[in-house]
């Protein structure tokens, strides 16, 4: 039995080692073959570090439990059994954890968003500070700082690839005429796009009539603009608006009321 | 004993071999049989060296482990509890990762959307940039893109696989003689239908009174467009229902209120 | 052992052989025994098609993992255990392709609806244009085509199985005489009933009061139309009601307000 | 070994009879006890043979394993160890079959409701048309079918297991004196319960004030009326107290508006 | 192996018998124990006739499987295999079953309610009819029987455990006096309560101004009545105030506008 | 075997007697080290001795168990399998009673809430009543008791335990002077804060403008007070407010309108 | 026997030894490395001494099952199984307990929030007043302290980690000139940052023109203020704008309407 023993701690051994030594190999040729715009190197070392620690002390345990398998089998077994009620009950708890990373890798990996963009994720809309592999933390416009977790990350909208739409709905009386409104605002258009060619991409024009309000017929104008410049744009096109329709004369109408009296009890 | 490992060894490693083989051969047949319109020739590469790769490690892993257990019963089976107990962990976070990629695989294959189409799904309406196995990216009217892991695609609304619907509502006075209206928007819509035949699939229709408004006798006018092209015909249209209105002195009414008055304290 | 083995062998094969043989003949009586109206032959060949194959491919696997286990007990098992992870993962995603299947399944056995039937499934509502035993598509109104796993439609409303109901509100004042009122409506069902027999199962009906509004007392009116037809009654029925009311000096009323008036700061 | 082999055979053969017969007796005995007025024979007759031929092929199917399993030890395992992941891929797509239908049997076994009834389940409100083990099917008022798994069906809501509620509001002027309208309201509700004994089981009665309103005193009558009569009385009951309060000169009044006029910008 | 099989068997029959004559006497105890008021003896008796025969059958089955063990100990096992493969999907069905019967258990011990209480649970208010182990009966006010699986009843709210508060909120004008208001209303509350002694548990009090509103200061009025009487007194309580502030002059205000007229486009 | 037997046998029951022995010092030692203030002596008492008795009757189960599997080693294990089935069942079932005891027990030992203290929980506001350790009763303001079980109190809002806000807003005029408006608020305050220093911890202060409304500039006043008293407070404060504003002159403003008039259809 | 039982035991009480002093050792050095800001002696203390006794009492326990394992196998097995259908009904009521210490542990690690700060996270905002391993305690505005396990703390706001934006909107009339309404407002901005510098981090500007209301058009003021300073500056500076817009009369618009009157029935 001794010799039995002996050689089989001696495999143990050496099955660990080779482990160690394979497993290393593999974790330095994942990373070094993705030298990414978005990996920067020290996070690359930090990754890598921990990756390895994982291995090894992984390794480590599963090589001691063997060996004390040899001497001692029900232990090693009433260990493990006795381990894993508790590492189930953290492993339930521990599997967020799990899920946020694996989210996390592949934020980084699909190139979702950047720090510095814009983005609307779990209900939060606002910059982004800071990418982490657990959490993602992002500024909102009210100035409050959101912690999300990763795994909480399920769909994701980027303001940052390509160019925004600008909208403004005016709406003008019924008693006007919808083909000179159109021309006035398509004349302004041309003058808009001129005055913020540098904003931009596709200057505005005049969509047409979209609703039948209750007074007044909504004309919309679209235009669309670089990124994260849409909002001012739709602020500058509106003030245009304004002023326009002032000139010409056109009317945007206060809500309307048609009243029919009645006699009431005293004749009034 | 040292025999009876030889063969078991020899044996097992020949297993491998026959299921690398084999296991090559289904998929490159699997990839060969649908040379279809939308996995373009570089896509069906990658995916075929994918499945392979996967196949191939493990089946080493499988290999490397039935060796192991020959001369180290007991060291195999601890790993691969242990490794379990990782695997468990992982796999829980991976769930949804498998779910994703099941879920694209079946989106290509049923044909669902294309790159290009006008879709609704999880929530979002946009054209589809990007199809991916795991995600896909869809840009909103309003610029921004939305990055959408496939599993949460349950429910998909395609656009453009047929005729469109174009719908106007216009409301009418209590006063006025629906058949009368009802005459002047026919006229009106062979005017139309003749105007925008390129776009239009069914010429638009008077559909009669859908509804009795708080002040307004409500008529919808129905058409069928090309795909995408419903928003400016239905632009378009309600413009010259405006028209025609105005010029046959039907009035669009605006809300009305019936007053009764009393005597107030001091007798107004 | 060898002897043993042998035997073991070749009961394996034959049990193979036999089992197949024989679940074969199960799958065609399953198919034999059901000729019905809504399963066309075509679809009977691929479903009977793809079952078999299933069940062959399943018995080989289990026929070839049973032989390799008399040679090499442990890497079968191994093989298994491997393959049990990777299964488990791939199971839980493929779980959804399951349960659309079996719900597929049981729409089409108890006929819960047809192609061309107008039905309310999973928040959608449209005509069926396509029903597969994993997707089924339907167009809504707009246009838009829906792609809906069957796993999602729990409830189904189905729009072509009997009578539908076309129901119509009117208000009149609270000055007019429900009595007269209701007569006038009355007399105006029978002569509907007469001119719209072909669309109608019964004939429309005078509920009566069914509401004090703010500004009027709400009459509705009833009827059962054939199916898909309860809109264009609607209408018609509507269109009558105005028309009716009109001609009989009967108001809808606009909203009314009773003012009290006071004297102000400045006395007016 | 033959022996034994013969002896376990045997053994399993006539242990399989015996489960056959005696499953099949308590099957029967289990129908026999409960010749219930809703189970009708036919269905007790289908039921029962259904529940048979299952446990028929049941055992058929654990016996043959058992024979197998005599001679090809570990190929009965392998098979079932197959079946198994099948059969959980499976079993978890059935899971809500199985739920279904043991919900359908406590509907029936509590007499939750039966065809013809008006109930509330699932979110849906209809006649029920149809009580199958799997779906109930129940036509809403529109005239829609829906066909709804029992499994959907938690909580019921029956309008036909006793007297049911009529309920009308008025809103009197706060200038009315409460008591005389009360008194005038309580003749006629004696008057409205001779005129309708039929449909009434409780008298309509006065409840009082229940609410201040904007710009009336809300009064409410309440009566019983047998089943499915409540909303015909409901119309009846509100027709009349119209007509008793236009009969006394009790005013429904309109929504009041107090107005405080100031002189405006240019003195008016 | 014969006297071995013997021992067993007569070990196996003695053990079975053991535990059907202790688990008995249990079940007797614990029944006797609990001589309440909620329990009638009928219900005692059904409750311990059914436990008693479940734990016969299940004592039978595992003798039983017990007892074909010793003879074919495979058949036994692929049987429960077998068995439980039907099992754990009944199982995943009858959960359900399971938990109905553990909450209405509680709610039975706990005396959370008892026949003919007011209750809200599960969403539906309504006075208990019938409360069964697995469903709870509920009358809602307009007549419907609502069943209730007891597992759906998390949040239970009594309205027959103490004092219920019944509250009236009366409006009055900015322009009156809120001392005076308050000292005329206190005054009605003494009067109120010598009236409805009977019905109060605390006699109303005055809480003063809770709420400014658009056109009037909202006084609240509170007192505490016997449990199910609130709506009454409530009823009661809003008639005398309406009284009292009419006799007082007190206005209750009509919603009030102040009104800035400028001169329209003709100058009006 | 018998003497292995008998050593077996009495090693089992030495054990069972220790574990017995042990645990119930350990249960002794664990209450007896919290002589809390709320943790009566009586409830220990009880607590204690159900503890012990779960104890022993687990301990006495399972050496019942060990002993017959020295005889009957399959019979055992059978019963267990057959009980485990029960068991899983039951105990699936029981899951919500452990988490509600779980829960209980949390909310005693970090103090959550006390009796008789005004709590939010599980969407109920009200007075604690009764803490037990599967469920809290809760007094509602209306008069209800609800019965909640602990599990279903994930998050608890305290109102005993510190300082409450009072919290009053007053409309004033566009018209009106902020600043003299504040002044004379100010003032107000310091009277109140003399007025009713008993109640109140931090004096009422006038904040500021904190919107624009459609007719009114709203001021906001806040005060902390001491617990339970804040309603009383803020009723307190709002009277002053508007008797304070009466007497200085300064309107709290009805809902205002500007009308512009145009001529209609006749004129006018 | 003896000699390798005693072998075994004594193996077993070295490796529990062991086991322990070195799980110790990591225990220490694991919080000898983190001497954090937030993790005051006295906690670490705590928390280390906690570790340790749940290490120690585990190893205790497993040791014992391994001894008994020695001469009483099946019992310590059947022990291990009995605890276990305990352990796991325990264990599911736990996980909630292990969730909310890896969350607090995450909280603390990451500097999530600290006590002191005003935080929204699990739809409660308010003060941080206690971070526990399992509960944070959070004060509201209103003054209620909030009790919440860190489990349900999934995404957190933070309000204390940079400038807060303070933000007004204004409408003014459309007739006014908004050009004239900005060049004021900017002027009053630069004054506003005067007086205000310590509070603001980035002086207010007029953004311009961000809606066009019903009856005015609507302009943003926004600045950056230090945290917590928000409220006060948007309370501030609204005030400022209200006195600068009278000052140059400027008007706040009322709600307006344009009245058509029609003659009604008596001709009015």
């Amino acid at each position: 039995m001794a010799l039995n023993a002996t050689i089989r701690i001696v495999a143990t051994l050496i099955l660990a080692k080779l482990m160690i030594y394979f497993g290393s190999k593999v974790i330095e040729r994942l990373f070094a073959a993705k030298p990414s715009k978005y990996f920067n190197d020290s996070r690359i070392q930090t990754l890598r570090g921990l990756l390895k620690s994982i291995l090894r002390y992984v390794i480590y345990f599963v090589t001691i439990m063997s060996i004390v398998e040899v001497f001692v089998p029900n232990a090693a077994r009433t260990i493990l059994a006795g381990a894993g009620i508790v590492g189930l009950a953290v492993g339930f708890g521990a599997q967020n954890l799990v899920r946020d990373v694996i989210t996390g890798f592949f934020i980084l990996l699909e190139d979702q968003f950047r720090v510095g963009e814009y983005v609307t994720l779990a209900g939060v809309t606002g910059t982004v500070e800071e990418m982490g592999l657990r959490v993602t933390r992002i500024r909102e416009n009210g100035g409050q700082l959101h912690i999300i977790p990763n795994g909480l990350i399920t769909q994701v909208a980027n303001y940052n690839r390509g160019a925004m739409l600008a909208q403004v709905e005016v709406g003008i009386s019924y008693e006007e005429n919808v083909d000179r409104v159109t021309a006035v605002l398509k004349a302004m258009c041309q003058e808009f796009a001129a005055a913020y060619a540098d904003d931009l991409v596709e200057g505005p024009e005049v969509l047409g009539v979209v609703r039948f309000g209750e007074s007044d017929v909504v004309i919309r104008l679209n235009c669309k603009t670089k990124p994260m410049r849409q909002w001012a744009i739709e602020r500058q096109l509106r003030k245009m608006v304004k002023e326009t329709l002032d000139r010409e004369g056109i009317e945007i109408p206060y809500p309307k009321r048609v009243l029919i009296s009645t006699g009431g009890v005293d004749g009034a």
